[in-house]
């Protein structure tokens, strides 16, 4: 089929909801971030990405270190609000119960099944944005989220975030087993 | 709920599958990719996170470009394939009709409803992975997936995947408008 080019250069595809966490002057504070993604394997290292206006980088930047938390879809609500309001004006210390792991200022969400602490072990700067990579130190779950001992993904009950008509999803059926799939569409071609 | 510390680090979250395109040695090449984000809005940036040991990074480096292809659930097999068979040896170029835009060697996927094109601005290195940073040239799309001239993410019918289990999913149903349901949440509290 054929493509045109359209104004809006960010491509659309569905963004995983995290919270990201940061103790700032002393006191947790929480933003919902959807720009991330692991960025290595062996030690894993995540990179998280922040608007530079927000509050939560700046403690990031004074501790070195952050947590990324894995909201179910039940704290939909607090998610989101995380991302409507700002730390420098509101206190977002009180909306969850606050856990400290190996690293002593990531503060982690009780209430998000799946969290994860990490060091900064290096920062990049773009013109609007601040990528803040981070060794993951330590990562937690919640027993009835596990299946074999690893995270399982429906258990976790994940948001989704689409860009441009602005829209929270959920996840949907399974479609095939990875590396499957894959190796059939190869003996037919 | 209580968390333990668990052995697996890295967070299960459901990761967007993309398909990276490089031309490789005057051939074009594509990897399936879950490992990506934006890293900035404006000039609109993604980061594209590859294992070192693919066939794909050597066309990155030497031409520094590379193609965003968003894939539909339709294209789920031939997907997968591109994460199974490897460049150095097999052919992956007769596998899509392929187009180019500005750059003359990031070679697009036609079949794919959503195609960018990248030129490299800063690449990263990681112990077992390497991240290229790439400015958005042009973004394509077909028309039958834009909603009021934007793309829509239900139109392109994107695939997830997810970690340990080693599962692909499509995306579920709508949960609400961003920045809203946490407007409403912050009434209430």
């Amino acid at each position: 089929m054929p493509k045109k080019k359209i104004f809006s250069k960010i491509p659309v595809y569905p963004m995983s909801v995290i919270i990201v966490g940061a103790d700032v002057e002393n006191k947790p504070n929480f933003l919902t971030v959807v720009w991330f993604s692991m960025v290595n394997f062996e030690p894993p290292t995540i990179a998280a990405v922040l608007n530079k206006g927000h509050y939560t980088n700046k403690g990031i930047r004074e501790n070195k270190t952050f947590s990324i938390n894995v909201p179910s879809t039940e704290l939909l609500a607090v998610t989101d609000y995380c991302s409507v309001v700002s730390g420098f004006d509101h206190d977002k210390s009180k909306l969850f119960d606050i856990s400290y792991g190996e690293l002593k200022n990531a503060p982690m969400i009780q209430e998000c099944p799946l969290t994860a602490e990490c060091r900064v072990v290096q920062t990049m700067q773009f013109a609007t944005h601040e990528l803040f990579i981070g060794e993951i130190v330590a990562t937690y779950a919640e027993d009835n989220i596990l299946t074999r001992e690893h995270p399982d993904i429906k258990k976790i009950k994940p948001i989704l975030y689409s860009m441009y008509d602005n829209y929270y999803w959920e996840l949907g059926k399974k479609l095939a087993h990875a590396m499957h799939v894959g190796k059939r569409f190869e003996q037919h071609n």
